[in-house]
């Protein structure tokens, strides 16, 4: 497919969003039709499957594999009816999240299987991939006190146990060893323009021979 | 687990969901204590994906990724929420279809890897697995007759072109044949009664030594 799907991964607190939205623009500059969308979501069943895990639009807990299942489900109507058409016509998508949160949550951190989870992922996506995939990676401590900084209260990930946010960052970086050749580490550590610039850089090195 | 899956599966107008409550009457009468559910549904966060997969919730056509994995989004909470409990306690559950649909209708039907598709409902249902499997085999047309016939109308699944029909008969037929010591094949064309005293000597043999 002639168009590239750029990933945003990593713990929580890495400014993910804002480093998504920053490239999107930087892109959109270059003259390149980018395509910014959410997960779970972005289509109309995605957006219920959104309020049914975020929401409790069923007023019960849901269990693990079934979250897992929903995040799929949503994945693959987005990918079907959205990413893979806008990949086809050559756009850029530009994605906070993607397969591997269902890896590095559902898989390290809720200790399902990851080679099921790989190949739930791969049945939502068909032939959609990305082309990279950003790890903003940074200590996990410090991550979870840039996020309630930010949002003001715990959510529910975010009062996970500490040990769930290590094996989380852990499974990332495990990720990233395993596919050199699409995954990029980002110290998201260091300050919001330095992490942008680097961003800048990797994406300049990987597509426009910069 | 010490209680019993009982699964009625296979094509349309085969009579499932008749003699599947015929079965639970009987064997409530036997003084069992039996659970009686239906698929996608039975939980809160199931009877919404319910709606989702059948009243057109969202407006939008589900592409068939998306529909299977709602299928199993169902499946696991009903399975982790309703089913292994009940089944933990000692009661019998007796099922208008379960995981051999989406074996039957994705799989040799709409064409999805029947392997993926049985490690989606592994997923889905964790330990929870049907001690039999009564699969209700008529042929073709005069199921697709009954159906219509009772409903009045063709719904979205019998107006799929013959060839769907057919291969959906034949995937579940060898299914059985996969499984002997699980499936039951039980001629539905015959007359009802027929039909009901034939499951009856089926599970008098296979529970209670006939």
């Amino acid at each position: 497919m002639p168009g590239h799907l750029i990933t945003f991964e990593g713990p929580e607190g890495g400014g993910k969003s804002t480093q998504a939205r920053l490239l999107a623009d930087a892109l959109r500059a270059r003259g390149i039709e980018v395509l910014t969308t959410r997960e779970p979501g972005g289509t109309p069943t995605g957006e219920i499957i959104r309020d049914l895990l975020q929401n409790d639009l069923s007023h019960e807990p849901l269990c693990d594999a079934t979250e897992a299942l929903l995040f799929c489900a949503s994945r693959a109507q987005l990918c079907r009816n959205v990413l893979a058409p806008a990949l086809e016509r050559g756009a850029w998508i530009v994605l906070d999240r993607f397969t591997d949160s269902t890896l590095a949550y559902q898989g390290f951190g809720r200790g399902f299987d990851v080679a099921t989870l790989r190949s739930l992922n791969d049945f939502a996506t068909g032939p959609v991939r990305p082309s990279l995939t950003l790890l903003l990676d940074l200590p996990v401590e410090e991550g979870l006190a840039r996020a309630v900084a930010r949002s003001g209260k715990k959510d529910r990930i975010e009062q996970a146990p500490m040990d769930f946010h290590r094996r989380l960052r852990d499974g990332y970086l495990q990720l990233a060893r395993e596919e050199p050749d699409r995954f990029a580490v980002v110290d998201a550590s260091k300050p919001v323009p330095d992490v942008t610039a680097e961003i800048r850089r990797i994406v300049e090195t990987r597509f426009f021979d910069g």
